[in-house]
């Protein structure tokens, strides 16, 4: 059994992007709009802030009262789109209820949707056109290439059908020739269909999900979950039993967290970089 | 076995499209890009337009020298944007090598793409929040919800990845809690995963592909494969042998065909009433 190594892996391409944009020399602006309060997207927020300067990134936060109109962020994407320097926008979710957080995304310039959630950026991935696409699927391509583990011809099962994750992931794994099933809550039979998987991704959310009977001998396992078991981040993945049955499987913490993480910069790069070629 | 006649429910629409645009009583206009001179498109673009006067609509074919160039493609998309009178905008594939069939979709108003092919549709659709959406996809949900076959928790299998048929598909269905595989030429177990399914769908191209040992007892067919043998339009079924084993199955011609045509008006409709009522 290997584990795949995202803190590894991650730490490898954001050294790359710091690289990178020295050698480009120019003054780099992210900007994350905030609205309200959530203690969560706080840490998260500042954790981005943080490491965009270690990258040389000057992170911008745009912090709004949680009452703020709908039209006021708009407005301020407009602006936000408007100004060269901001090379990437992004929305801390979740926003309040009156915000229409899918509207207020697909607004900003896909060259600079560094989340890839925009209308448009989804439409160019699912026609097999992809500018900026969602961090999370992204690491796991990533991961999943860096230890040259094959996806043509391999049968993949996806357990998770949101816009962020399953989604994104699923055309990321057709376009690279991968048979993909997509299973969800709804779904009759699971087991039967996981057994069938040569790479498993889960992404539920609840601890020991995927357990020994569910994962076919030598199967790679890919774990997105997050939980909190007493104090401690756990996976999806019944991980000392699973682990023992799997060629390849990710750790949690330490797989596919920081690789998402390793994205947004990956993402931000390329924005620098299509501005400063074109 | 039962036959879904998708020419009997097109009919209806068809007729139900008429009855509505009459109580609306607005001149109505859809405009047909063609470019070059293909021959297949010649036969598809003139039964479009005599379709549409049956229903009261005005077919406008814009016929364009195939050495145009894209800039002036462009043009013309933009200027049929701005014409409030035009409420639907297709650009008949195929189109010559020089021009970039996706970039010219891309830039039809999302409200006349009555195909559903653009970044933006094909985005809102991939994201649960879909206006136009490929024909012969909603055909298709449209014929099973006709005949009341349940989609919730079923097992689906496409064989098929095209950003036409596949991909949009895909798509309905997850939204409607299936849980759905995609298969494709590189797909390596192709007979194990389709006896697997409450519903099987095909759109290969190559008759006879779909063979009796492929199909689960008591399944629904949907045929999306066109090919000609000696002059005749057949399917990917083996319709004889299979079509004993099924509970529901889709003949060709008079299936999924008829329905495609049928959505074209429905998404023309959705424009006119969008545009009445906003």
């Amino acid at each position: 059994m290997i584990l795949l190594d995202g803190k590894k892996v991650s730490t490898e391409i954001i050294t790359n992007v710091k690289k990178e944009l020295e050698n480009i020399n120019e003054k780099i602006k992210f900007a994350i709009i905030w609205i309200g309060e959530d203690e969560g997207s706080r840490i998260y927020i500042n954790n981005k802030i943080k490491k965009c300067a270690e990258v040389g990134i000057e992170g911008l936060l745009y912090h709004l009262d949680e009452n703020v109109s709908e039209d006021e962020v708009i407005n301020l994407v407009n602006e936000l789109n408007a100004k060269k320097e901001i090379k990437g926008i992004i929305i801390q979710s979740p926003v309040p209820k009156h915000i229409n957080y899918l509207k207020c995304c697909n607004l900003i310039d896909y060259k600079k949707d560094i989340d890839g959630f925009s209308n448009i950026s989804v439409g160019n991935l699912c026609l097999g056109n992809p500018y900026h696409i969602s961090c999370t699927p992204e690491g796991i391509i990533k991961l999943l290439e860096y230890y040259h583990i094959p996806i043509a011809g391999q049968n993949v099962c996806i357990i998770n059908r949101s816009n962020i994750v399953g989604k994104p992931l699923f055309h990321l794994l057709i376009d690279r020739d991968a048979t993909v099933v997509m299973c969800h809550s709804k779904t009759k039979n699971l087991k039967e269909i996981t057994k069938e998987a040569d790479i498993l991704i889960s992404a539920v959310g609840k601890p020991k999900f995927i357990t020994e009977d569910m994962v076919k001998e030598n199967a790679v396992v890919i774990d997105v979950g997050i939980s909190r078991v007493d104090g401690h981040v756990t996976g999806d993945v019944d991980f000392p039993n699973v682990s023992k049955k799997v060629s390849y499987i990710t750790p949690v913490p330490g797989g596919v967290g920081p690789m998402t993480v390793a994205m947004i910069f990956e993402n931000i790069l390329k924005s620098v970089k299509e501005d400063h070629n074109g």
